[in-house]
């Protein structure tokens, strides 16, 4: 019996073809990055948003440029909720604390029939939407402190790597803005510190920053309470979370925050809402280049479309009010509108 | 009148002989930077803390190595006075504050037959040097805050500029420990991140600790007040440095401000006082490779010999009892003796 055999040249030019199409995949990849190289902040339409960024990045990083900034002093803060990843309809760090409700009262069993655990434990949602701010305290609370800080970290990782939004049903990390982590490597690229100013609770944001937007837990600004060092029985010494508030990180505990945890003016801020005004003043407010940008939330579409500037309706969250967009406009801010400054929203749709 | 003239070959020998001047000087220090390359803790004796350093270093920085730490990991800690720098016979942060008050007492004459102010004022060393803690804590809060945080840090920054230390007559950012410095630049060579964790005020160290250790602003944790947010008559927004303790960071203060600023626990930690043990305790509770030492002030000719350890008598400053000393030994923390350990002890010495 014959048996089909490929004779060794034709290997060799199968070998040939090949070796031209990897080339050719190599060469196509190669341009792909050459291009991505060539625009950092790909997925941005052309505008007065993009243009602002690549033009202060760039006079502030060449050398003799009047507005150029010395390596040490670049940094760039950045509101987290609505401003790197989806704030609505409700924050990720209070929809944490609602879900940690049941596993804490089977600690503490005396919260069960007390309100507003009782409410929560019921998960009728309508009820849950109506309770009060203190009420919310109560349980921020009880999930956030009382525990070991090793503790409350790995109880956090591991709801953070499980939890869904329900509404694109993926991970919370998942719905960050593409756009904006465009925007923190291209900072960073260019000597930039990135840092989070968060008014959410500094330890939960440490928790996913480093690997959902690759910053660290120490360049994590968030309102932040107190600890406690003490010793377990073995006389290993640990630190319990104290429900003893150091830092109020909104409003004007922003830019207080940044000189606690920083010590220097920011060279460009983010945010995009009213809890981030005092932050952008402040930027704005130093010597020499600074630059102040707000997200604005109107795409109803892809996204939400919130706060009163352009008649959208307010929310409890990210309130970008009319007096806001007004201050925007007379100290030269930036307004990004994702409807117009952005091509994509998410980093799984530029897949 | 012969003018005597060099001829133009005798220039260019000149010249050449220059040249071959520059060279031979460029090849010694080129022969002494290689040596500085092979050694970067030139300036430590060999012995057990050297080695020590050495090791961790190697082993922690290694890849495939068990105790390998990842870059984002390597953190190291540093107490500031009587670590980094000679705080005997007096904290400079206390002799700013004592120097601040004539300039303070013109723009608040009130205070001036008050004490202890009026003692201050009267230059009295030996009144001055019997006032209470109290009396220090009236002096320090009127001259640390109050005022905006640039008007202090460019009063503090002044001030550096111009002090002298009573015994060596010079900066005091030229009374660093040559060896200390070695550590924290082998460190950074090594991708560890250098942080100063000190019991002094966070916006003072700020002033100086970029120029005097390479050590910038965000990665100076120290005891901290509040601030508090306004806008001056034109509208331009400026931080107050309020008297509101928000960190002590002494003692048990030490961990809890590593989580508040930093949100990670040391792979090393180094420090020379009672006020530094729960920072070196902390740090060696932590899973794989840690690292603690402990600066002995031993050498009573070349600096000073202090603490009731070894039979030195015990000081107001830079407590390093026995009891310190005991568990040093038992945790096997190091203990860095700076007679034997040091070749030199400033930077200038070895120049």
């Amino acid at each position: 019996m014959k048996t089909r055999r490929t004779p060794a040249f034709a290997k060799a030019s199968a070998g040939r073809q090949n070796l031209i199409a990897v080339a050719l995949v190599g060469a196509l990849a190669f341009t792909a990055t050459i291009a991505r190289a060539q625009d950092p902040l790909s997925s941005w339409n052309d505008g007065a948003a993009k243009q602002t960024i690549v033009e202060f990045v760039k006079a502030t990083t060449t050398q003799g440029n009047a507005q150029f900034v010395p390596p040490e002093a670049r940094i760039a803060t950045f509101d987290q909720d609505g401003t790197l990843w989806v704030e609505h309809p409700m924050y990720t760090q209070v929809t944490y604390c609602l879900e940690r409700v049941p596993a804490l009262v089977k600690t503490r069993p005396e919260l069960k029939n007390k309100e507003p655990f009782k409410t929560v434990l019921s998960g009728n949602r309508e009820a849950m939407a109506k309770l009060s701010q203190d009420d919310l305290m109560k349980i921020l609370v009880v999930t956030l402190t009382g525990m070991s800080v090793d503790n409350f970290n790995a109880e956090a990782k591991k709801w953070i790597g499980e939890a869904k939004d329900p509404r694109w049903k993926r991970s919370y990390t998942e719905l960050t803005y593409q756009p904006m982590q465009e925007v923190l490597q291209y900072l960073r690229a260019n000597g930039y510190k990135t840092y989070i100013v968060t008014g959410g609770g500094q330890d939960f944001v440490r928790v996913y920053a480093e690997q959902a937007y690759g910053i660290p837990p120490e360049q994590i600004v968030g309102t932040a309470g107190g600890t406690k060092y003490g010793y377990d029985k073995s006389g290993k010494p640990f630190l319990t979370k104290e429900p003893k508030l150091l830092l109020n990180d909104n409003n004007a505990g922003k830019p207080e925050g940044i000189h606690l945890m920083i010590g220097r003016r920011p060279s460009l801020a983010f945010g995009n809402s009213t809890g981030d005004r005092q932050m952008l003043e402040y930027t704005k407010a130093g010597d020499g280049a600074r630059l102040a940008m707000l997200v604005l939330h109107d795409d109803a579409e892809r996204e939400y479309a919130y706060g009163p500037a352009h008649g959208l309706p307010d929310t409890k969250v990210g309130t970008f009010t009319q007096a806001l967009y007004d201050e925007a406009t007379k100290q030269g801010w930036i307004v990004i509108s994702m409807k117009n400054d952005w091509k994509v929203i998410f980093p799984f749709e530029s897949k």
